[in-house]
Parts: structure tokens; sequence; C-alpha cells
């Protein structure tokens, strides 16, 4: 019964689906954050700083690392990427839920730091149908794909590190689960306790 | 992702308003069945063999003990009380959810024989309130009103047992999250990772 916000950290393979999943959750909460990540990396067409980025200098994120600036950070194919700390930090202490969509390495390292955020994997039906997914973008060759499947088995490992698993097979029931898994997340008991003690406690004294 | 129904087991004091509460949601849940306990206490007026309790002996509820054939069971009032298994079991197979609606005690029972159960938890908006309902009622001396609330602090001191906890504030608002909860329940990782496990298995073998 905090009035704190809850952090919700949502991963699964590329193709999965993460992006159009979210959106309907997005805009029905607005009050709900998706939080922006720094990366070293150029923009891509279309990209723009402080929405789908913060585009910064290696010699920046690396201070940001040294500062603790950064609740967690990863490097892929060359570049480094990270959630920063403060933003997050101060959403949550105004009520704001806040949604890290980010890789299996990065969500182990905010498990560590806050055990009370709710961990949410996005599964495909199947590798056929996500091998399928990614193909249809056809925008990569084959063994791009067949290395994004194999990277996507490898992240399936960590799936029993997360407190809930929602398969998309159909965006309507795949989003009215992670509408549940977020709602319910707010009613864990270990949440909740201070409620009960200070509800027990108040009744000793009246 | 198994077909098989799952196990809800529903607690909280008396007077937080559990089956008003319940109401809405079987209505909303048809394949949901509420479990029919067992007592040995003599039907009140308007309760109905099977619907209510079914009403049996001591000495029938004492061999259903000896042959395991209950789930959980308990006494109070020099009444004993218990759940069938093979009722629940063959509900479970058949792909429905079974509600406990029990004590705290049976509760317990419950956890060590199904720890893939979800256990829900109802608490009142406050103790204050609580006696209110439970002096609303207006059929009860305020000693017998007080004797309760003591029951219920007791009763709380277990709700750190449980997976969930629902504060009844709101008829609504507390059913949407025990909707949200049981939905989210099956969401859980654990009675998740064989369907990964089949995932992954099934694409080396492809």
């Amino acid at each position: 019964m905090s009035e704190r916000g809850t952090l919700i950290v949502y991963s699964g393979p590329s193709g999965v689906g993460k992006g159009t999943l979210l959106q309907p959750y997005l805009a029905a909460h607005p009050q709900a954050r998706l939080s922006v990540s720094v990366t070293t990396r150029d923009p891509r067409p279309g990209e723009v700083d402080g929405i789908h980025y913060w585009f910064i200098t290696q010699e920046r994120f690396d201070r940001l690392v040294a500062e603790g600036g950064l609740l967690e950070h990863a490097s892929y194919s060359a570049h480094s990427y990270g959630t920063p700390r403060a933003q997050v930090e101060e959403q949550l202490a105004q009520g704001r839920d806040v949604i890290l969509e980010i890789e299996v390495q990065g969500a182990m390292q905010i498990k560590r730091s806050f055990p009370d955020a709710v961990f949410v994997f996005i599964l495909p039906p199947s590798l056929e149908e996500l091998r399928r997914r990614l193909s249809g973008r056809g925008t990569e060759p084959p063994q791009v794909v067949e290395a994004r499947l194999a990277a996507a088995i490898r992240e399936l490992e960590y799936a029993k590190e997360y407190d809930y698993l929602i398969v998309n097979d159909d965006l309507q029931r795949a989003g009215a689960k992670l509408e549940a898994v977020i709602a319910a997340s707010k009613c864990r008991a270990a949440g909740m306790l201070d409620y009960v003690e200070r509800m027990v406690h108040c009744c000793e004294h009246a």
C-alpha cells in the first residue's frame, strides 16, 4: 500500500513483440513510464534523443558507471547501454510505475539492487514462430536470423529467474496477462506486510 | 500452460467480506468451482446439503481423515470441517480452477501438499472497519464481536504466509485485484518452466 511506484523489469528475446505488447499498456496507464536508456551508439534514422535513447559519448557513459549513476549496464556489438538511476528513482518516488525494457544480463543486475521489482519475461509461442517473426522483417540475411534465434535460446535460460512469463501468442490475450501481472504484483504479500503490521499495531494502542 | 486447473486458497477474517467479493468472480468465471466442505455440524436454516456443506456424521468424517480423503481439516466449536480430496483433484484434472475458502490453519495444511496453489488473503481496510462490519450484522453481543476481532488479529499473523493480500476497501476495486491475482498466478514462472523447457528442447531436435 506504499505510495511508491512499482519497478517493472520487462525482457524477452528479439522479435518476440515486446514493444508492440507494451504500447496498449502504456496508453491505458498514463502514470506509467518507460525508462529511456543511455547508449553510446549513433542514432538510427527516426530515433530521437530522449525518446528512444539518450545518445551520449563513451566518456560520459564511463563517468556515469564510475559514479554509480546507472542501475544496470551492458555492452553489445561494441556499444554500451545503461539505465540512468536518477530518472528511475525520481519517478518511483513520485508514485509512478517505471518499466525497464532491458536484456537479461541487465535484469539480473536490477534483481540484486531491487528485489521488490516485478520481473516479466515475454515468450514466443514457439521457436519456429520466433524464427518466422525474425525472418518476417525481411531485412536480415538467414544467418543473422539464425544467430538471433541462438541468442534467443540463450536468453530463455534466464526465464526461470523472472517472476512471470507471458506467451505472446495473441496480442489481446498477452496484453490482458501483462495487465494482470502488473496489477497483481501490487498485491504481493511481501509489499503489504507493513500495512498489516500497522493495522494490528494500531489496534493494540486503540 | 498446463491444462490442469489452478487451486486457489482463499482466506481472511470473519466479516471481511470474502463471500461477497467472490460472487462476481464466480459469476464471471463459470469454469471455476468453489469447493464444498464437509462438516459434522447440523445445517442452519436455509443451508442445503451439497451446496453450502456436505453434512456428514462424525464417524464418516473420522473415516475420511483415516483414509486420507481430506486435503485439510480442522475443528471449531466442537465441530469438524474438511475439504474432500477426490472432488478437488477431479475438478483440477478437468482443467477447472478450484477455490477453497478455508481458515488459515487449513490453508497451511494445503501449502504443504499443494505448493503450486495460489494463496490469497483478504484484508479489512482497518480493524475499526472490521469491528463495524462484525457489529453491523447486529446479531451478536459486543463480547462476541470483540472475540471475533481478537480471532481476526490472530489470523492476520498468517497473512505473510500467503502469496497475495487484497484489501477489501471497495468491492469493485478489490474484485479487480482478485481477477488480476488469479490471472497472474497462471503466468508465474514456476508453472511455466516445463513450457520453456519443451520449447528449447523441441528446437534442438528440429
